[in-house]
């Protein structure tokens, strides 16, 4: 009946409204039933059930058997790691996996069987559980003794595929490759010809005396290729070339020209290729999400506005203001977003709402950028207006800085001073009596800025926050420390009592004070430019985040499948240029691999590798493509981000005009609002036609 | 008399003709002596004296006392190195500073009075060589025995005030300055609270055993300040963070910490800086030469059409065909484009030259760029045709390349099997032999093409012109080899005769073959559009590698001055882990500083002096320096151009339509010439009446 079809209408519109907020596409069954499904599947119950889960069996790798996880890392000390038994891992993991089953047959079930089989993520997310399904099975009938599981390195893939952002970007990563694999190819080239050229070079000569350069780093053909390998990373620069250097310094051509050319061309080229690959990539990103909102909108525009009889030779549709209402009562959003609308939409004297005027309401949900700050309250008293005045002035705040500032160099001077004294010697009455002027200092100008702008504008700003907050934890800390050590007098030096020594206390607040200093940051305008740019990186940089955290884990479960029984005692194997502790092999590359951002780790680590002679074929292309991923390519990614992002931001810091009370939320689609193209009606409406579930009147 | 008067017009026309070729400033004397002067100043001899002048004064460090060019920089073996008597070098010396003299002089006089005074670089020329020659009293009169030479770090710049391109890359650098100081300052910042936070988190302990990472690294100030330093370069990573790992994992965070920020963000962000700044430079030093041009030519068109009566009124002035063709006879310019400009000039009818008409002549001199490939012979017989055809063929090349390959895949194949052999044990016979077929092979191919395309159009591409000159040289040697040792055979292992061994040939002869292998890059697209790019960057270069040159000279200068006490004799205070040759300090940082194009080397060298505690103040601040500019900024100075260039053109890869056998010649000029703008009629006028010396009728 008609009231059916009202409720249906209504509860797509409130669908389509929610997938416009939240950017989602809105290729979905549209019948009452799956609505209701969709809507349970997106709520933030589930969404948080399956984040759970993700994280739960990526985590499970810390406590699992080869898990190396204890407080120190020496293995002199440490205690040996947990080992749970046999089947407690493996039934979280099966309890992950029917969550894994649950989602993907609503999301399979969601979009459509047509849909589905254009999917390949979805398909690949089937395969994955099922060989993991496979795996887990194995393992129970070995009784957790195989050989290998497979399944650990597919989890990262769990991750993957639960975030639209980082399938994007993978989308996008994926197309700069041809690209990437030219570079990658001229640099081996480059590496072969030069290799080539360096055996000729430093041939075994009849002069045992004279071929040192052979013998170490040029010996044979793998040992060769390692050696420029190496070279190209500047991990064994100038080592490499000192042995012929030495013999005759025309020899240096011979490496200068190797490194110039493939380290500062090769390399950087890379750099200008991924750059010029992502030059457009966050524009576009944001671009397309613009066009799933308005997308949204408009479908919820057009199924309300099949509600109504509309005379079949309309031009065009109308949706009434009442339908509108109703639907808005049950759309999950923003509430202040939601009042906005509800007031925008009080004020239309007609009933009748066109696609455009539709369109104009939502675009509430754009300015969300925009904060307003309270007011600072009004005082009657004369005397309080001219404290306000006096506390509410910027002099204020920078007074503040230059307390913070002789409060570190007062610090600065106390460590230099004490640099060399043993413990037992230091006397803590100097730095404890400072400390406690400083902290009843930054305690007093919190009070009075809270008294000038009240307390509501005070905390509107995330610089007071991260004040306040800090000068209330120093001041906590100080009060804890005098009411266990007692008042600091000369020749304060207590034993300890309690859960940290009169020292760790000072130190802790000395720590507390020196962060707390970041304060100056808004203050300096360059440096506030730099920042802002930073934490808009962070903001953006999340997809690519979580690649690497993919990336990362997969390479560290298979680093340590690979090399489970490489672990050296440490003795007199040990090579001489590496480490003074002694400390095994597999201990810095598990710490490697899994904090290992930097090239010299992994090329200490292929070093030492080499000069044990434990390095197998599988150990060297492991740590080459570990390189090549982490180090070359994740890096210049990195550099294209910041340069895009910096660059935008560098040209519009000229044309923004200084809002002196409005405070802009830092978000990728405010900073390209000005660049951004609205999507035409053809172009929206061609989409809608196409949508497979949803079939429109006209 | 009227008759002068031409003269001079005639001479004005042919000077500022020769400066719109050489893209110079037209603002210098224009009175006839002074125009001879000019002309003899630009003239090749006099620039190739003064090129020659530069040349030998930095030279002059090379045998000058403290040097230490040998041939081995091993301490050992090296033969003391030759010292000039007093007198010697000085005398150059004097007599390079007269021809300097002799310089300025003519430049002063030549930009006039008025125009010198304004002259920043003038002046500092002549105070340069004031205090050059001050010093150089001062030395003679202590018979060489002074304790510093201050007029050695004076001298490159006798290389930067000889080069406009030099001068103005030298503005752009100094207009980024503010930029870059703002971020090294945040890198100082960032360096010195991390150093605080890393004093009070190392502290020294009352458990003696658990304090390795104060011990080493976090002693006192200095040492915590230069441990997070040589951190941020990336070189005593991981070292630094083990004691304090192997404590507690935890500690990693606070390294991990320093280097993302310092690392990852704010050295990034100096890349951004700087290619942000130097975005538009390529297209503004280019913009800025077309005005020149345009200039000039307008300057000589202005002069020339003063040689004519033409009626007062006359709203336009015209140039007859003839004064400039009376004028084009005179200047020195390359003769195919002259020839053009007379054949183009004669098919004007009127004789009349408007301005408009006067610069569409000039263009010819843009146009440089497009090169023709004369024809290939036409043979009459059918069979020399089908030859032409069959060897003329892209197949052909193609074959050329797979040979080539084959060849150097089986030269790889014997360096493998011959890897550990003795050389006493080493069969040359196979190599010989091989070799001696493949060569005979490059021979034909390189007769079959002169064959199908002729001598000229052959010679005309440079892929050819490098090939057949490796060619020929193999040839040499092979049929050179061959008179020697006889031909090969099982077993060919002669005694050494003449200058090289056989053996040495044999390995001369491959690396040829390696090198010539390079032949391949223009069939590769991809590896082609990279060459190119490089070689443009290399061209567009020229101007910041002279800067580096004059850096890297002051440098190497000054560390020789700053360390010449500082050999450390090899024994047992060398650390274990920088060399494994016994090779004095001095001999390291004096090759670091002459060839340290890689931060790593300095960073060495800094560790290596730290450990041997030689470090004293000034040492640290000039490897602090030297790493700030030769690594830091020159590096990311090298990213910015790269990108630009690289960038544009990817851009214009897409656009370019493929011109079968016309080769354009890389210029900057072309590069940039569909986004130059011609400079209005208005511009330039107003330029000429500014001129000092030139009053122009109108």
């Amino acid at each position: 009946g008609a009231g059916t079809d009202g409720d249906l209408y209504i509860s797509q519109a409130v669908v389509f409204i929610e997938d416009a907020i939240q950017y989602r596409s809105i290729n979905h069954r549209v019948d009452l039933n799956s609505l209701w499904l969709y809507r349970w599947y997106y709520s933030r119950i589930w969404q948080w059930i399956l984040s759970l889960t993700i994280t739960i069996i990526l985590a499970l790798a810390f406590i699992e058997k080869p898990s190396s996880l204890t407080v120190t890392s020496d293995v002199r000390y440490r205690l040996p790691a947990w080992n749970p038994p046999c089947g407690l891992t493996e039934s979280i993991e099966l309890l992950c996996f029917l969550v894994f089953m649950v989602d993907v047959s609503v999301k399979s079930y969601l979009i459509g069987w047509e849909e589905f089989w254009k999917n390949k993520w979805l398909m690949a997310y089937i395969l994955t559980l099922i060989v993991s399904l496979t795996d887990w099975i194995v393992s129970l009938s070995f009784f957790c003794a195989e050989v290998m599981r497979i399944r650990r390195i597919l989890r990262p893939f769990f991750l993957l595929q639960n975030s639209s952002m980082m399938k994007k970007t993978l989308k996008s990563i994926n197309s700069t490759l041809p690209e990437m694999a030219s570079v990658v190819l001229l640099l081996a080239v480059h590496l072969s010809l030069f290799t080539m050229f360096a055996m000729l070079l430093f041939a075994r000569t009849k002069d045992g005396q004279q071929d040192k350069e052979w013998l170490v780093y040029f010996r044979n053909l793998p040992d060769s290729l390692t050696s420029l390998l190496v070279l190209l990373t500047t991990a064994n620069n100038p080592d490499v070339m000192i042995p012929a250097y030495s013999k005759n310094r025309a020899y240096s051509i011979f490496f200068i020209l190797f490194t110039v050319l493939g380290n500062l061309f090769l390399m950087n080229l890379l750099t200008a290729i991924i750059y010029n690959q992502f030059r457009g990539y966050l524009l576009k990103s944001v671009q397309s999400s613009l066009f799933r909102r308005r997308l949204g909108i408009r479908a919820a525009f057009e199924v309300l506005s099949s509600l109504k009889e509309a005379p079949a030779n309309a031009q065009q549709s109308y949706v009434s203001t009442g339908a509108l209402l109703q639907v808005l009562q049950k759309v999950e959003m923003d509430s202040r977003c939601k009042q906005a609308i509800v007031r925008s939409l009080k004020t239309y004297s007609c009933d009748q709402l066109s696609a455009a005027q539709f369109q104009k309401l939502f675009e509430e949900l754009d300015k969300n950028g925009i904060k307003q700050h309270p007011p600072s309250p009004e005082y009657q008293s004369h005397f309080m207006q001219k404290m306000q005045f006096a506390f509410g002035h910027p002099y204020f705040g920078y007074l503040g800085n230059v307390v913070a500032l002789a409060n570190i160099i007062s610090i600065c001077v106390v460590l230099v001073m004490d640099a060399d004294k043993r413990p037992s010697e230091r006397d803590d009455f100097f730095l404890g009596a400072i400390n406690c002027f400083f902290i009843l200092y930054y305690l007093l100008e919190m009070l009075l800025k809270i008294l000038a702008m009240g307390l509501k504008r005070y905390l509107s700003y995330p610089s007071n926050r991260f004040d306040g907050l800090l000068t209330v934890i120093l001041l906590a800390l100080e009060i804890a420390t005098f009411a266990v050590y007692g008042f600091p007098h000369p020749g304060w030096r207590p034993e300890v009592m309690g859960l940290l020594s009169l020292w760790d206390m000072v130190r802790l607040v000395n720590m507390l004070i020196v962060f707390r200093f970041l304060r100056i940051i808004p203050n300096m305008k360059f440096m506030s430019l730099v920042v802002t740019t930073l934490l808009d990186l962070v903001k953006n940089l999340r997809a690519f985040a979580g690649i690497l955290v993919v990336v990362f884990y997969a390479f560290a479960i298979t680093g340590i499948m690979l090399f489970k029984g490489a672990v050296v005692p440490p003795g007199n194997t040990r090579p001489p240029f590496i480490l003074r502790e002694p400390i095994s092999f597999k201990e810095k590359c598990d710490f490697m691999v899994l904090f290992g951002y930097l090239q010299d780790n992994i090329i200490y680590c292929l070093l030492y590798l080499l000069s044990v002679n434990l390095l197998c074929r599988w150990a060297k292309i492991y740590f080459v493509a570990w390189w090549l991923i982490s180090s070359v390519i994740w890096v210049n990614l990195f550099v294209a981000l910041l340069l895009e992002n910096f660059i935008h931001k560098w040209d519009r810091r000229c044309h923004r005009e200084p809002v002196s009370d409005v405070e802009y939320q830092r978000t990728v689609e405010l900073m390209f609002r000005d660049v951004l193209e609205e999507p035409t009606e053809e172009e929206l409406m061609e989409k809608l036609q196409q949508h497979p579930h949803l079939q429109l009147c006209r």
